[in-house]
């Protein structure tokens, strides 16, 4: 080892101590009389004490990596804000590992450097103390998840990452099979066809830390490629996969944060959407919607009969809601295609508003009351053939009025978990969607259900939310093949589809299949969670960008033609 | 769960026990009076007694997915070769979870099904106890590894997959951009560029178990998608990284085999080649290759003259070598383009063979004695103007003849570390091209001769060996951005290659790199040391064939103009 000690580990204790440190000179003060220089590594930074005429020696600035022999004591004045504040290295002797060019901006947790320009130069992006922080946090959670999953018996079995295109697979990245000109292998979405396999493998109990892949238009908290903690378990009930969701994030949340989980809460689906207005609820605060149907239907306002009414309540925001701002809500809802909301304010103890006038002093009284709305709340009100559509609408303005109310602590978590999926819903056209994905069991009273009326079956799907976002999804599946089938058609693919996008996993289902289910979680979100950011790109050691360009190596690029050739493709004649 | 024990968990102590076992019907022996059924799951067999009126309850076949409700009871006869040969289970109900049709092999360690057979129903093949087995151990090799080198502070950090393609990239696998068309990313054959760029950027110590593709023409022992683990660690010098390269080894193998490996062999890469022929060798045996110039050019042998010579003793072989078989060894080492080998036997005393008239009884004698050959030994003798060439074709002979005396004991592990590797090796047409990668650095006291001798620079590149595989490779690196840029034009590279080829990575040598190092080891070969096999598809899960198909989901496979077109790219016109 080219050092006796990392940059940050001495403490009083070795004072006088000959030590050798390496690291990068993250800051330089020649004071004249003295140089002062902090010596900076991943695990921290030490202050190196320097005589000018040592200094003088050869040229030392920003960013230079450096081996420092010296002596360390104790300062004069300590630095109660670093781990290795006590002391200081008196420099006998500097090596110069390698010289720096100035840096395009300063390595420090702060900057104003476009994301761009870091991104162009992401190892110097890396250094930046925040940015370590984050990858072993990553890291931390990801070793934590593993040891829970090992202490419960799951194996680490790693599934083919070139496999097989779904024909309605657009969202598929494609790879050209030389071996097979014309023909493609698939990046996979997720492991999923792969891990239900090994279960009928009889591995019984399957992880895997697992790549995926989807070409779709990125948002800010999506990365082309991906990684999840996926998991799948044989002989099964939905309680048995709760419960190691559960442990796993427990043991997550302490080894990494220290933070002990609370039990998890556990809601319906359709109790989540009612009352939160969202499948994923953030718990950190109240808010909850009220049907106040019952109530509003008695006053005159034409556009509320024959709907159902919903009510949120936001404290002590009467006098803060402008009109502006009110028009603003008002937008954000239409977004989920109901007709709009409508405002209340409880001043000088009666409701005020524009729709006041449809309703008589006692039905507003009774709504007052029955929502327990106090003097200075604002009262958000909205209507629609289907209670849920405006609950959501009114979810999406329950979780912006929680972030503006300050009722997000980034340091409280609230886990939850959301049952009981719909199997299907109905898109406009009348044709089913699997909610989750076609492999999700219903559940067993539900069955006979299939048969009348599909949208109404439940199924044994689990979604895990903490704070607002989905951690994690999964469900028990279908284990008996003409169930399988059955949801197949139910989902309008013909025999040939089925034979031609899951034929060899339909052909496994004759072999004796085991009850089985599993779930996967995002390691990128599950990351932003520990780290508290909310851009996916500082949980990533290298990520694209939202064009799914990686700016420092300059991927995507052009190749040969004679490469294409060997895989016989051709770049389409552009036409425009 | 659906069950309170496993099929391999229950002993003589749980005796009267009420259990539920899962598993697969294994074996069912009905003896009128009685049916004997082996209920089969990943942790072992039991054996269930199943009264004949509760049996012809349903019908119950090889493979059908179950469920038995009973009580332990000891066995009669108690059968030692099985962990829960103590017990059985009575049967008191039976649950059918899936009934399964015959399956098109048996399934058992022993088939004699063509192994087509079984990838194309690899979910079945994977029921098969030898391959559960496999997948176990390279379980527990990587979770070894992983603990061992969290314990050494080494970060996991996950490195792009979707990566740009270098432009004589002919081995790589491309993937069209959909948002840049025309354009590709290419799949990663390592993350050698990646993990340097982590060293720059400061994490210090970094692993990644990571998915490396390589699209070339499958030899047995190779798979398109393939799985290494990658280290890399930050100022240190060549004794850090072997040190954890053999901690990690020795813990491997002692978690996994409960084996102790002994302290890893030396050898620097010319003593290696010289002694036993080969830059892997395996010593689990001696038959040193001995050079024998000076002795047997004493001779009149013309085609001797000039050459380097050298021999090898195979002990007690002479009577077994038959012409035949000298002629295959002859063939075996003109395959290294030499002009091939000649054969001694030691009869009577005396050496014997086609080329004994060219030399005196005292040359002959001398050879014995300074080969120390015995009475019925062979001894193969070659010449060729590069003593490497030689003694390579005489190692191949080594190899084969080790083998085929039983000299390859799989229960022994020799590990091996081979050093100083040459930095460069001269193509036939003069052209340098490097022993391991561009990035390697040169030993320092060797820099001079870059200058005046390229081909005789030894490098800090070193390769871990056990019993003749190549575990791992890796070497120090260059970190001085001028010596990285004289080493790529030795290369031949121009000005525009490096620019174009490794410009962002040139770049980053700008900023203060540290010196570091590293290496992976492949994890497929890794498991078949460990797994005593010599075919990778056995320690792969869903291995590819040799033509890089997946026989069992049937890719790679065409797929809809229409995805192709979004993506920019279309199948080349076919023309024969």
């Amino acid at each position: 080892m080219l050092r006796t000690a990392n940059d940050g580990e001495l403490r009083a204790a070795d004072a006088s101590k000959k030590v050798v440190l390496t690291g990068w000179a993250a800051k330089i003060r020649n004071l004249g009389a003295i140089v002062f220089l902090d010596l900076r590594d991943r695990y921290g930074l030490t202050q190196i004490r320097i005589d000018p005429e040592l200094f003088k020696k050869q040229e030392i600035r920003n960013e230079y990596c450096l081996q420092v022999e010296g002596t360390v004591q104790i300062r004069e004045e300590k630095n109660p804000s670093l781990a290795t504040g006590e002391i200081e290295v008196v420099a006998e002797k500097i090596h110069v590992f390698a010289p720096a060019q100035n840096t395009p901006f300063i390595i420090a947790d702060k900057t104003d450097a476009l994301e761009d320009t870091r991104l162009k130069t992401r190892y110097l992006d890396l250094r930046r103390p925040c940015l370590q922080k984050n990858l072993m946090i990553r890291h931390l959670a990801l070793k934590a998840a593993r040891d829970y999953l090992e202490s419960k018996g799951f194996l680490e079995v790693e599934t083919p990452t070139l496999v097989r295109s779904t024909p309605e697979g657009a969202r598929d990245y494609l790879v050209p099979s030389r071996t097979f000109p014309g023909e493609f292998y698939a990046l996979p979405q997720s492991p999923q066809l792969f891990k239900q396999l090994l279960m009928i493998a009889g591995m019984d109990r399957y992880y895997q830390v697992a790549r995926c892949y989807r070409d779709e238009d990125l948002r800010a908290d999506r990365q082309p490629e991906f990684t999840q903690i996926d998991c799948e378990m044989s002989f099964i009930e939905r309680e048995d996969v709760l419960s190691v969701i559960e442990g796993m994030l427990d043991k997550v949340f302490k080894d990494v944060l220290n933070v002990n989980l609370e039990k998890f809460t556990r809601i319906s689906y359709m109790d989540a959407i009612n009352i939160y207005g969202s499948d994923k609820p953030d718990l950190r605060f109240e808010m909850k919607l009220s049907n106040v149907t019952s109530i509003l239907q008695k006053g005159t306002f034409e556009a509320y009969q024959g709907k159902t009414i919903k009510a949120l309540v936001v404290p002590s925001y009467a006098t803060k809601a402008s009109r502006k701002k009110m028009d603003e809500d008002n937008n954000l809802a239409k977004k989920f295609r109901v007709h709009g909301v409508s405002f209340f304010k409880v001043e000088n103890g009666a409701l005020e508003g524009s729709l006041a006038k449809y309703f008589t002093p006692e039905i507003l009284n009774e709504l007052a009351v029955f929502l327990k709305a106090k003097e200075g709340d604002l009262i958000i009100v909205g209507a629609d053939e289907e209670e849920g559509k405006i609950s959501v609408a009114l979810g999406a303005l329950r979780s912006a009025y929680g972030k503006e109310l300050g009722l997000t602590d980034p340091n409280v978590y609230k886990p939850l978990f959301v049952l009981d999926w719909p199997l299907f819903e109905r898109e406009d056209d009348g044709h089913y969607e699997s909610l989750s994905n076609p492999f999700t069991r219903p559940r067993d009273e539900d069955l006979p259900l299939l048969k009348t009326d599909p949208t109404k079956v439940l199924s044994y799907a689990y979604d895990t939310v903490i704070n607002g976002l989905e951690l994690s999804s999964g469900s028990l599946r279908i284990y008996d093949g003409n169930l399988q089938k059955e949801v197949f058609e139910l989902l309008g693919l013909s025999k040939d589809d089925i034979k031609n996008r899951f034929g060899f996993f339909v052909d496994a289902f004759n072999y004796g299949t085991p009850p089985h289910g599993g779930f996967a979680i995002g390691v990128e979100r599950l990351s932003m969670v520990l780290c508290q950011t909310d851009n996916v790109r500082d949980v990533v050691a290298f990520p694209k960008n939202l064009q799914a360009a990686d700016m420092m190596c300059q991927a995507p690029s052009s190749v040969p033609e004679e490469n294409l050739k060997i895989l016989g493709i051709q770049v389409a004649e552009k036409k425009d």
